[in-house]
């Protein structure tokens, strides 16, 4: 007998240098929260392990999942492709684990097209100037990358109207606390279906009287 | 200028003894929080005072505000009449505080209906058995108003679905960080009205071009 609850599915999203990924490496692993694994066609770099860290795929195979509707969104960066695997997301809320997408914006509308109950959150930097700041800081990105990422960002943070939540990334271990926080919230809201709930105050009371 | 936002209204119900009480008078006066003051007709006890435990008010006077669409719900107890004035509650909204409401599963369900922007939150015994071991510990009940109370319980939980979250107050402490943090993530919710959010984007980019 399967006595959990269905887990829940987020997408958490934000501009480039908002902290998403340092958010989702926090929060995964821990209070049964897990990463999906994407699908990539990208190379395995040293020390990837395929059905850990990516689903490594050739491009045929790859389109050959988009065509059969496996993947839940999917996108093209630098000429490879990398997507979300349904099977897979579907396999962990059904033994319910909540399960975290890591993906972009346009990502995420996809997602909430395909599974509409999926719970979006939007990471938000504390200004445009503090984002610059951070995306210099890295040091992987030119100068003409970092301004091409600054023009997007704001037409990204146009679509925040779309997501469910936002948090402000100002300080990470708040903004890693907050994601955590809905993440608890949102296994206290009363679900469609009470009737477990419900029932086993009425089973109690059937034996008690 | 306005800056804050508005701010939310929760509804904390639940059967008699699942410790809503305590749980509201250790989130209330924190965090942005206040506590909803009532309007009664009962008798002002030693040390209470009018406008801050209650809005103690004649039965006429009660019955006025009812007839003028004053309460956002009321109920007789004990032939003493208990409601909640709107006025108070939506200038304090409009203060940017969040507003608590502790009351019972059918107060919450009028307010609902006024209001269907209100969070109504639900807290609920581990079990029935635990309930009545906290009632008989009160001494405050005869042994057949206990009975009297757990007979009704069972009708009220079979109302959750109307609910938004629930919280099973097993132990206190948890029970009040989960209520605190159902709120902080409410305060994450995106809003219907997203601009002045994108607006301090926009107007630094516009700044920094």
């Amino acid at each position: 007998m399967r006595n959990h609850q269905r887990g829940k599915l987020y997408v958490i999203s934000g501009p480039s240098g908002a902290g998403k990924g340092t958010i989702c490496k926090a929060i995964a692993g821990k209070d049964n929260i897990e990463l999906s694994i994407s699908m990539t066609t990208r190379n395995p770099r040293p020390g990837e392990i395929h059905g850990k860290d990516y689903f490594f795929a050739t491009k045929e195979e790859f389109l050959d999942n988009i065509e059969k509707g496996n993947l839940l969104e999917y996108a093209t960066v630098y000429e490879n492709m990398y997507g979300t695997p349904k099977d897979a997301v579907i396999s962990k809320l059904e033994r319910g684990r909540n399960v975290i997408l890591e993906i972009d914006i346009q990502g995420g509308l996809q997602v909430k097209k395909l599974m509409p109950e999926a719970i979006l959150i939007f990471i938000l930097p504390p200004s445009l100037a503090i984002l610059r700041e951070r995306l210099v800081g890295r040091q992987t990105d030119s100068p003409e990358v970092i301004e091409k990422r600054l023009a997007e960002t704001l037409n990204e943070i146009k679509l925040l109207g779309e997501y469910d939540y936002y948090v402000v990334n100002d300080e990470l271990e708040e903004a890693v606390s907050a994601v955590k926080g809905i993440i608890d919230a949102e296994a206290r809201r009363v679900p469609d279906k009470v009737k477990p709930i419900i029932g086993r105050y009425e089973r109690e009371k059937g034996e008690t009287e």
